[in-house]
């Protein structure tokens, strides 16, 4: 509350400082070197951005405190018992790029799950950086959160060293483009967590219902394209051509979306849609199966009758990003054959890909969507912030007591968490 | 049991491949080459050695199923289930060194937690690796599991080239010396579980038990001073110098236990110990405190009673592996006080650093002890060789039915995970 309060005070000083990086980057979208849309991500000024800014502190001060939850206590023996219970993991080095209200969010964050953090801000919002991270660190000084313990580095050029110092910085937490999160895991000496692609993909079995389909793969790519959660391949079992996609189709393209097909997709959609529809079908390249779209842009496969569920477990393995996909089947077997098939974060059924995201999975936060393979997968709560310890209290014992012949035995016994 | 069963089946070959792997270390350790407790490792033929390796693989199959295990139910909204449960990580590698048996051991602990593993073997084993390999494969052969999911690495040289495939291996463990552990985490493009150093502190305080101090001090130093988990500094608060210090020592002492004193320790044990027993002090030097001894040796350094707790912190912070620290006090604040200042993966109040242990902590099988900070940490058993996955089933929902003015709202209804 002491950054939310200092915050909220300094809001003018805040906008001033905003102000100057918007007027650098105005300049640098007509130069045509900044996106229009980084332009809109970093302006604070924004109606309701503020505000919201504002609100996620109080959000991150509701959440449950994570330190020291007891998931595990065993009696070893009499008076030796052993208890398991989460801790902050330790220094977080977070790098984001344009959005500066980021800061505040990652800083209450890194306060309430008791990691010490390092935060470095992109370039373009270096001044909106300077000045939200001065108040923060002023307010943090009038409490018993230790100054250091949130560090913000303005430094260009500092991240590649920062990502060497594995003796120092047990986590890092890239927030930003593609190109940010693949440099990270190519340089870091530490863990990543993250995601560098989300190429999500839905498969339409012979069996879907249409009216699902459609629903589900129009918010799928239509909701939000440039999100990482948003469907890039459509695959079609070779049934579903005439049956369901014409509708899937229909819809996509009335929300101007391009379709990209194989094909045996383009004669079936060319032979069902009206001639003025037919004619926007295009035909999808080898290398559009490859890519992230991350526009109004589907690319459609069609999978023979014989090995459909089979092919499209090996093309969601083979072509995907294993963060998020999705089966449409009225049959719970098929979904649980493709999803025991598949090797993706996110296994979905009959429901859009977009609801991979923390808040909607109920985590209350959102560090990051994660498709490593150990420590945390899939939408980040704070949770993934946290590493346990173990503690172990006794009475003395040593272990050359226990075991051989009339040495003691351990009793294990689970005892309750409370 | 297939396993199991062909290895009982061909014991006699593999002895005579084992014996083959001997003779050359014989000769290896005749000429210096080869330390004598390595030959011992290597040696099937031992009293028990295989009944245990045989025995090992029954205990695996005992382990309640890893796989599929639900740890979070939520109900998005009706109809809209997220359901979190346990699967496999995907491919291992693992790398040992001489212990023959524990290819049967990792082979059994991969086929049971639904890991495809990759096995490299020392090369002191080479024979005894062929042997059990071959066999483990024509067991493997004739069952449900496919044959190349456990896949056996005997070519020199592999390891390096493996550490960089990234896109195909998950996870590295390494069992084996701290080098080999050592040089996985340099080499590694994947993350490694493990830990290279076991250099484990206790601290007495003030207030300890004179006799429980004795035990557990004694017990973790020698009661197998070559582990990881045997403490190597002790720490003693300048109140205990004369009070608790001298009948540890004693007791070390007629233990064979070389003592390597700071001033103030070695002054005050030969003031209270008997002139024979004083002339053994030895003085320790500044790399005393940062070397892992796996010997019977332990360093002794005295803390100023107005900061002790604290520079004990802040030595095994500094000092120390983040392994297994010890506070030896009759107080709860004080241990507690230790045990939040201290950045260990284990943390024991009045009982010795023996304890950390998989088998110990009632895991039933260890897969390591971890000192990361993500993942797992401390003794990991079976559940270090899991992670999780997401699944969420719907009735064809799409995200922007939701929020907004007049949009459905989450329900985030937890549900038993039954």
């Amino acid at each position: 509350m002491a950054i939310h309060d200092a915050l909220a005070a300094d809001k003018d000083s805040i906008l001033a400082a905003n102000a100057k990086d918007l007027e650098l980057a105005q300049r640098s979208a007509l130069n045509g070197e900044l996106s229009p849309s980084i332009l809109k991500r970093l302006d604070l000024s924004r109606p309701g951005k503020f505000d919201d800014m504002l609100q996620g502190l109080k959000d991150v001060r509701e959440l449950e405190d994570p330190v020291g939850r007891v998931d595990l206590r065993t009696e070893l023996d009499d008076g030796l018992i052993l208890q398991r219970q989460t801790c902050p993991i330790g220094v977080l080095l977070i790098i984001f790029e344009a959005r500066p209200e980021v800061i505040a969010n990652i800083a209450s964050l890194a306060i309430k799950s008791a990691n010490a953090a390092i935060l470095k801000g992109g370039k373009e919002s270096t001044e909106s950086f300077k000045a939200i991270s001065t108040i923060i660190s002023k307010a943090l000084a009038g409490t018993e959160v230790p100054n250091d313990s949130i560090q913000l580095v303005t430094t260009r050029d500092a991240v590649d060293p920062l990502l060497e110092l594995s003796q120092y910085i047990d986590l890092v937490i890239p927030r930003g483009s593609n190109e940010l999160v693949r440099h990270c895991q190519r340089k870091a000496h530490m863990p990543v967590l993250g995601h560098a692609d989300g190429l999500c993909t839905i498969y339409i079995h012979s069996d879907a219902d249409k009216d699902m389909c459609v629903n589900v793969v129009v918010d799928s790519k239509t909701d939000y394209p440039a999100a990482c959660n948003a469907v890039e391949t459509l695959l079609v079992h070779e049934d579903s051509l005439s049956t369901i996609l014409p509708a899937v189709a229909e819809a996509l393209l009335a929300k101007d979306v391009e379709l990209r097909c194989d094909g045996p997709s383009k004669a079936a959609l060319s032979h069902h849609l009206s001639p003025d529809l037919a004619t926007k079908l295009q035909s999808a390249q080898d290398a559009d199966y490859d890519t992230e779209h991350l526009d109004l842009i589907l690319s459609i496969k069609t999978l023979s009758a014989n090995s459909a569920v089979n092919t499209a477990i090996e093309h969601i393995n083979t072509h995907g990003s294993h963060h998020t996909d999705c089966v449409l089947t009225a049959s719970k077997e098929t979904a649980d054959r493709f999803s025991n098939g598949i090797d993706s974060a996110c296994k979905f059924w009959n429901c859009s890909t977009r609801f991979c995201d923390g808040m909607r999975f109920g985590f209350g936060t959102e560090v990051g969507i994660s498709t490593n393979k150990v420590h945390a997968r899939g939408p980040v709560g704070l949770e993934g912030l946290m590493i346990h310890e173990y503690r172990l209290s006794g009475q003395g014992q040593g272990a050359a007591m226990y075991g051989g012949k009339g040495g003691r035995q351990y009793s294990h016994k689970k005892l309750p968490l409370a």
